[in-house]
C-alpha cells in the first residue's frame, strides 16, 4: 500500500518502528497530489522540494512527538513563516508572513512536516469561495470554509490538516468528505497568527482519518487530560441523541445518517437516550449570527480602511455594520450563550451527545459550501465537537455525525469516540474514495 | 508652546485649521524624546527619519480622519510592518513582522503617524520588565505591562499610544502616570497581530491626555455609537461609587483619590450614590487569575516548544500548567464571569461607575509594575474602563480613578467622562510633569 493511504496514526507507528521514513511518506503524498490535485484543487501552495528537505531533516532527528515526520496541511488563513499566506483574497496574493502561527509552530516543533497551504473561503468568512471540488464528485462542494483541508485529507493527499470554525467551517466539511475532525474547546488552542473573524467563536481544529489521528494532534497541543485519560469501555458510555432545535432543516440523507448511527449504537449494546434541548437553544443560531457579524465588524475594519473598494462587498458590509447590530443585541447574544453553556452541561453531565453534523450530503456546485445550521450552536457553546463519518447518501457522497461533549472534555470525548467510531463508521474505510 | 505639549485633540484641531503640520508636531515629539528618553526609556524603537517622512506624506494628503497627522506610539507586543517587534523578549530581538496588526492598520489608514514601539513587560505577561522609569520619579515604575506607552504619553513624548490589558496592564499605568486611558469593551477592537496571552481577557486600549483624545481614536475604530451619541449634561448623570470587594487592598493615596473624586463630584452637583457589589464579585479576581493562567497555557505552548530552555521560567510554568488548572476551574471561572456580567449591568443600569484604578501611587523600583487587584475584575467583565487622573499622592506621583460602564457603552462612557473629567481631574494639567 502506498504510504499516503495510511492514517496518520498508522504512519506514525511505522515511522516509530523504523518501517517508514518521513521522506517516503511525504513523497507518496506529493505523488498523490500531483495525480489528484489538478481535479480536486485542494492546495494553494505546495513546494515539493522544501517538503522533501523538511522530511529528510525529520528523518535525521530523534522523534520529538508522535507527530514526528507526519505531513500536515495548513488552511491558508493560518500564517506560515516559509510559505505564502493568501487568505484566498485577491489583495493578499504572494503575502509572506514573517513567522508561523502558533498552531503551526506547535506541530512543526513536534516534528510534523508542513506540506503546504490549503484553499479556503476568503478570510474563512465570505467573499471568494475555494476552487476545491469534492474528491468523490467534482460537481459538488467539499464544504467550507476549510474546503482544501477537508478534501485533501479525504483524498489521501495528506493525513492531517488544520481547519478553522466560526460557524460550521470545520465539522461540516468533515461530514461532507467522510473524514474525522476535532473542533476542540474554544480557547484551548492559540489562534495567534490565524486570521481573526469573530473573537468569541473562532476555533482552530484538525482533520484526520481516524479518532487516533485526532488524538495524535491533541497530544501535541497538550489538551487537558490527553494522555492521562483512561480508556473508556462501551458499558460505561451513554450516548444522548440530540436532534437539536434545528432538526426541521435536516435532509433525508442527514436523517438517515442520524438514524443509522443510533441504530448501530443500539445494536452494539451502547446505552442510548434522547436529549431534547430547552427552547432557548433554538435561539442560539441567531445569537451566533449576531456575534459573528457583530465581531466581524471589528475584524475587517483594517482591511476595509486599507483596501477600500478592492475589498469585496461581503467584507464592506461587515465593516460598515450593514445589519445594524447594536449593543443590546450583542449583550443578549453573549448572555444567552453563557446561560446555555451552563444549561447544556447540567443536562448532559458526563455523557456524550450525538448530533447531526450537516443537513445532508455536500450540495451540488461550488457557489455554496453548505449550511452551518447544525454547527453554529455548538461553536457558540464553545464545546468540543468530533466529526465521525457514518453513511453514504443517494448521491454517493458521505454523511457524518458529530459527537459533542462538555467544555474542556476533549480528552474524554476522544476516548469515547475511540469506542463509538468503529460502530458508527461501520461502512468502513474501504468504502471511501481512494482507499487501497 | 512646543506642539508636543498639545493634547491629541488640540493638535488635531490645529492641523485641521492649517495652524500646525504633522511634520512640525512629529519633530517636536522627536525632540522631546531625544531630551527625555535617555532617562525615561519609554521606547524600544524610534526611527526619526521614517517618522518625519511619514509626517510629510500626511501633510501632503487630504485628511483621512481626525487622527490625520497625529503621532502614535505602539506597545511592542503589537505587530508593525515597518518596525521591529520584540515583545521585549530576548528571543525576538530584531524580529520584523510582515504586516501591521489590525489596530495599527486602522490608525495608520486613518492618517496617524506611527512614531515607534514602546517598552513592555515581556509578551505583556511576565518575565522581563520594561526598562521604562516613571517620568516624574525615575526611582519608580510607570506601571505595566504598558509601561512605555503610559510613560511616553505622560511625558509628552507622543500624544497617543496603544496599550493592552489582560489583568490591569492598561488602566493601572494610566493611573500611575496621570493620563487618560480607554480599555474598550472586549471584542470591539480586533486583536489580530497583537501577542496573545488570554483569549477571554486580552483587550487593546489607548492612552491620551484628555477624554477628547480618547474619543478621537474611538472614532477611528468606529466603536458603537461614537459620533452618534448626544452630549450628556451634568444633571442627567448619576455616578455610582464602587469601592469593589477589593477595597481592603486600597492604600492611603488610592483612598484619598477615591474620596477626592467623590467629594469633587458632589461639590459640582453631580448625583452620587454608593454601589455595593454582591459577594460573587469578590471571587472575580481569582476567576480572572484562573482564566489568565488557564488560557496562557495555550498561548505560550509554541514558544515553549520552539525556544525550550531559552524561554523564561514564567512562561515555562504557564505552558506546563504549573498551577494545575483543570476543566472544572475553567468552567466555574467562565460561568461566574458570565453571571456577574449580567448582574453588573442589571445593578448599574445606564449609570457610570467610579472605581479605584490602582491601590495607590506607583510603587518604588522597577522590579514590580504594581498590583492589578482593582483591574482584574473589570477586565474579566469585558466592560469599558476609562482612566481619569485625580490627585497627587504623598510621594508626588499621580493617582487616578476609573469610570466603568456596561458592555458596549463605550460611546456613552466617553460622553459622560467628558463632563466628569474636568471635575475629577481638578488639579489640572499644569500640575502634571513637563506641561508648558
Amino acid at each position: 500500500m502506498e504510504p499516503c493511504f495510511l492514517t496518520a496514526s498508522e504512519a506514525a507507528a511505522r515511522i516509530r518502528e523504523g518501517r517508514l521514513t518521513s521522506e517516503r511518506l511525504v513523497r507518496s503524498c506529493l505523488e498523490r497530489i500531483a495525480v489528484r490535485d489538478p481535479d480536486v484543487k485542494a492546495w494553494l501552495h505546495v513546494d515539493p522540494r522544501a517538503a522533501i528537505a523538511a522530511a529528510r531533516e525529520a528523518d535525521k532527528q530523534p522523534a520529538r512527538s508522535r507527530l514526528h515526520g507526519l505531513p500536515f496541511g495548513v488552511k491558508d488563513v493560518i500564517d506560515t513563516g516559509d510559505m505564502p499566506t493568501t487568505y484566498n483574497s485577491a489583495n493578499w496574493q504572494g503575502y509572506r508572513p514573517a513567522k508561523d502561527a502558533a498552531c503551526v509552530g506547535v506541530v512543526r516543533a513536534s516534528g510534523a512536516v508542513i506540506l503546504g497551504k490549503t484553499d479556503t473561503v476568503e478570510f474563512a468568512a465570505a467573499g471568494r469561495k475555494a476552487a476545491t471540488r469534492h474528491p468523490r464528485n467534482a460537481g459538488h462542494t467539499p464544504g467550507g470554509s476549510s474546503s482544501g483541508s477537508g478534501a485533501a485529507v479525504a483524498d489521501h493527499q495528506v493525513p492531517l490538516a488544520f481547519g478553522t470554525q466560526t460557524g460550521g467551517s470545520h465539522i461540516r466539511p468533515a461530514s461532507f468528505n467522510g473524514i474525522y475532525g476535532l473542533k476542540p474547546t474554544w480557547g484551548s488552542v492559540s489562534r495567534e497568527g490565524a486570521k481573526v473573524y469573530a473573537n468569541s467563536l473562532d476555533t482552530i481544529g484538525w482533520y484526520g482519518r481516524s479518532v487516533a489521528d485526532l488524538a495524535l494532534v491533541a497530544e501535541a497541543f497538550r489538551l487537558d487530560g490527553v494522555g492521562a485519560t483512561a480508556p473508556v469501555a462501551a458499558p460505561q458510555i451513554t450516548v444522548a441523541l440530540c436532534r437539536t432545535p434545528y432538526w426541521p432543516k435536516i435532509e433525508p440523507a442527514g436523517e438517515a445518517a442520524f438514524a443509522a448511527a443510533a441504530e448501530r449504537l443500539g445494536r452494539a449494546g451502547i446505552a442510548v437516550r434522547e436529549l431534547a434541548l430547552p427552547a432557548a437553544f433554538g435561539e442560539l443560531y441567531d445569537a451566533q449570527t449576531t456575534i459573528m457579524f457583530g465581531e466581524g465588524r471589528a475584524a475587517f475594519l483594517d482591511e476595509y480602511l486599507i483596501q477600500g473598494a478592492r475589498l469585496g462587498p461581503d467584507f464592506v458590509a461587515r465593516a460598515e455594520n450593514a445589519r445594524g447590530i447594536g449593543p443590546r443585541q450583542m449583550i443578549e447574544a453573549h448572555d444567552l450563550a453563557a446561560a446555555c453553556r451552563r444549561e447544556f452541561e447540567a443536562l448532559v453531565g458526563a455523557d456524550v451527545v450525538l448530533a447531526p453534523a450537516a443537513p445532508g450530503e455536500a450540495p451540488e456546485g461550488l457557489h455554496t459550501t453548505g449550511d452551518h445550521v447544525f454547527n453554529a450552536m455548538w461553536t457558540l457553546l464553545h464545546v468540543p465537537c468530533l466529526g465521525v463519518p457514518c453513511t453514504t447518501g443517494s448521491k454517493g457522497l458521505p454523511v457524518g455525525i458529530q459527537l459533542v461533549g462538555p467544555r474542556y472534555s476533549d480528552a474524554r470525548l476522544m476516548a469515547v469516540a475511540e469506542v463509538l467510531a468503529p460502530v458508527i463508521d461501520a461502512e468502513g474505510r474501504e468504502d471511501r474514495p481512494g482507499a487501497a
